[in-house]
């Protein structure tokens, strides 16, 4: 589109809707908003924008419409399957303005936030209150951003998912007119759940304007801990004992042996390189007193070699970081490779199963990689590092790709535990949705006609 | 459609189908399907189904679609705003044929049913696993009913609702085809949420023949309380200081005095007549003593007259029986007449207020009610005693539940927190949905593109 009569004219409209400089063809800003941060091929938009509020959200939609040129929005760009890359070019909506906190509702446990808070931001302004918002996905992405992919991370074993904390969202739709997704009622069955259609949907049935989020009071108690295993069957077996045991986990990771190397050498740490998880409890004092006394007797029936307690906020911190940062220490470690993540959910029981079979397909692809995962729901990464100009390396990467998926979609799990489809997990979705998947292009035709909305993800 | 000539073709197809007695025109058994546990006027079906596998269903719904009949699931008849009543006549598709366990999952806490199976039934069968289903709605639904109107109740302060306990349906869409709505992974971001868009869907989307639902083991130690309180405002306080104070309560029910005083005559107990608390708890033994000690504390800042604790199983089973039941208190102690019931959910914080305005409408009505609620969500009921051939008493009890309704709607709250919409609802839909509800009525009509599916619910 670029330099075409359409284009022109739609950026002149673009101008006088919203202020000169929150419009842009800046050849920089196109160019940092034409990747996320995966190994995907990177796709110039035409237009950024850069709206203030739903109104210009609106407006902005409608002109597209009117010049059928596609809509991206776009959060912070931590996505890991192309999700927010303009592949058929068009105007990414950047949310980057639109960050505040609008409204602290104490008593309720809501908080209603722009989409382009991120995750720190909020984390922040919330610990003033004493509260804290629990989905952790581990990049500091935006809260719209993790409502598009339907985010969760960490805490999830515990808290659930995006889908299960956000309340209410306004929707700009594919014509431009907005709505409201729910309510601020804890629970509803009035209408149809729009709320949970709307999240996970990677910007393709609209965009999201404004978010109302469930948050819970700051835990009184909590205890985090490191257990190290021989081997990741072990770690799994346990981490099922625990879940079995009934013990309240507010976070279980598991970080095979080549990811705690690789987390030593970025943060500095000591872990001994070994099959190992990381774990958190939340509770009040007696209570996790007597789930942590029960869960070191389950971890040493599991062979567990050493459990090691961080009981202060800054042991804590180390460990949690040392986790987050899993990902950032391979690419680190790795000058000039990209990083494959791919990410699959499985039913627990096959849990043990997936992970071994996803450690040999790493073995025997040759390239680096390591294993990494929120195992308690059975969620699990594999972190490769391939060079994207070396074309017998994304061959390799995408074999262990497409084995894991099949893995996991044989056993009744699916192709994306939380990182979404974009297009990197596009082509599972007949495999995985069979029938259903054609239901989901009627939503998507019943709701963008013109296919408009980040065209190409998800839906084909 | 009765005796037309469409119908006549319609049987004879039918019981070619499934076998002739499980197709009936039986006038006793039309009658059976003809009304829910509501005051709704009843509407008889033209003809009933007994299915026993999804392809039987399948095989209704095409020949309801090819003779453009509707088609109307039925569960239990348990719902309370017509949400069965076949009121364009038609098919009425009953699942007591299909009731059973299909697979128990147990290191994976899923268990795959048939829809007809009903909440005690479950209960019974998963007991001998060690395992609970944690919804409860008090009646003894059938679980596709309960996935059909987003059930909740007493547990769903700690355990969600429905749509957080179902992680996969079987479908039968409005043509007959069969879909998944999801997978047995705890989570996932793999294309469209249909899962939660079906659940709450009453039957409009397609009927639900398989559910895969979570499961969790039963609770190593649970207590139960009654907290007598002086008024309705300190025992409201003293729910939002107990989950502001993070007590992670299981269960935290309101009975105000009328509502204590049907239970007394029903359930013989002798409970003193004035608005009180049912609470639960569930954790380890240490942990809920420290819990226990602290409720203790709050509720008496809150101005509790009395707390009384059910360390024994059968104490709490009478006191959860009798809480139960209070719907079929009133129903006992007034012969003759009819219950409404309304069932509205507003934000924690607006919850004192809205019990107050709603015990102020039923005294101004000079009807006999009472109200209860699973107040931890801000969700609560009228129960209306009234008589269904007077429509002095009829309008007296549409202003209350109008009443209700507008208070909820104007604090951001629903207008269902767990009946669901049938027909009672309908006319709340545009006002607490706005535009939202065109978007619904676009999927309805992408899905159901005849409006053959339980006609005139929900969506008008």
């Amino acid at each position: 589109m670029q330099g075409t009569k359409t284009n022109t004219e739609l950026l002149a409209e673009l101008q006088e809707t919203l202020a000169g400089d929150r419009v842009t063809t800046n050849e920089t800003i196109l160019e940092q908003h034409s990747s996320d941060e995966s190994y995907h091929t990177p796709h110039l938009p035409d237009i950024v924008v850069f709206p203030e509020n739903s109104d210009e959200v609106s407006a902005t939609v409608k002109l597209a419409n009117k010049y059928r040129v596609p809509v991206v929005p776009y959060g912070y760009g931590s996505s890991l399957e192309a999700n927010v890359i303009p592949q058929q070019g068009g105007v990414v909506v950047d949310f980057a303005n639109m960050n505040k906190i609008l409204e602290v509702r104490e008593d309720d446990f809501l908080v209603r936030v722009q989409p382009g808070i991120t995750r720190s931001q909020l984390e922040k302004e919330l610990k003033k209150y004493g509260l804290f918002f629990t989905v952790d996905p581990g990049a500091d992405a935006t809260l719209g951003g993790m409502a598009s992919t339907n985010a969760s991370g960490t805490t999830s074993v515990k808290y659930g998912i995006m889908r299960d904390n956000v309340r209410d969202m306004e929707v700009v739709l594919a014509d431009g007119s907005i709505i409201h997704t729910g309510s601020l009622a804890a629970k509803s069955s009035s209408g149809y759940n729009l709320n949970g259609l709307f999240i996970g949907s990677e910007g393709t049935l609209g965009c999201f304007t404004e978010l109302t989020l469930k948050v819970i009071g700051i835990p009184e108690h909590i205890m985090a801990a490191r257990a190290e295993f021989t081997s990741v069957d072990d770690a799994v077996d346990a981490v099922i004992a625990i879940l079995q045991g009934g013990v309240p986990i507010a976070r279980v990771e598991l970080a095979d042996e080549e990811s705690i190397k690789q987390m030593n050498l970025y943060s500095e740490t000591d872990y001994s390189e070994v099959p190992t998880l990381f774990l958190e409890l939340h509770g009040n004092e007696a209570g996790l007193k007597q789930d942590i006394a029960f869960m070191e007797e389950i971890v040493s029936d599991m062979r567990c070699r050493q459990i090691e307690f961080e009981t202060d906020t800054a042991g804590r911190n180390k460990l949690w970081e040392a986790r987050h940062n899993a990902a950032y220490a391979f690419i680190h470690n790795h000058p000039g490779r990209k990083q494959m993540v791919t990410d699959v959910c499985v039913p627990i029981s096959e849990l043990a199963g997936a992970v071994k079979d996803a450690r040999a397909a790493i073995g025997e692809s040759g390239l680096s990689g390591g294993i990494v995962g929120h195992v308690g729901d059975g969620n699990y990464h594999i972190l490769l590092m391939l060079d994207p100009e070396n074309t017998d390396d994304i061959e390799r990467a995408n074999h262990v790709n497409e084995r894991i998926v099949d893995y996991a979609l044989e056993r009744g799990g699916t192709c994306t535990g939380e990182h979404g489809v974009g297009t990197g997990k596009q082509k599972y979705q007949n495999r995985e949705h069979g029938h259903a998947l054609d239901v989901m292009r009627q939503i998507k035709h019943a709701l963008d006609p013109d296919g408009l909305l980040n065209p190409g993800k998800i839906i084909e």
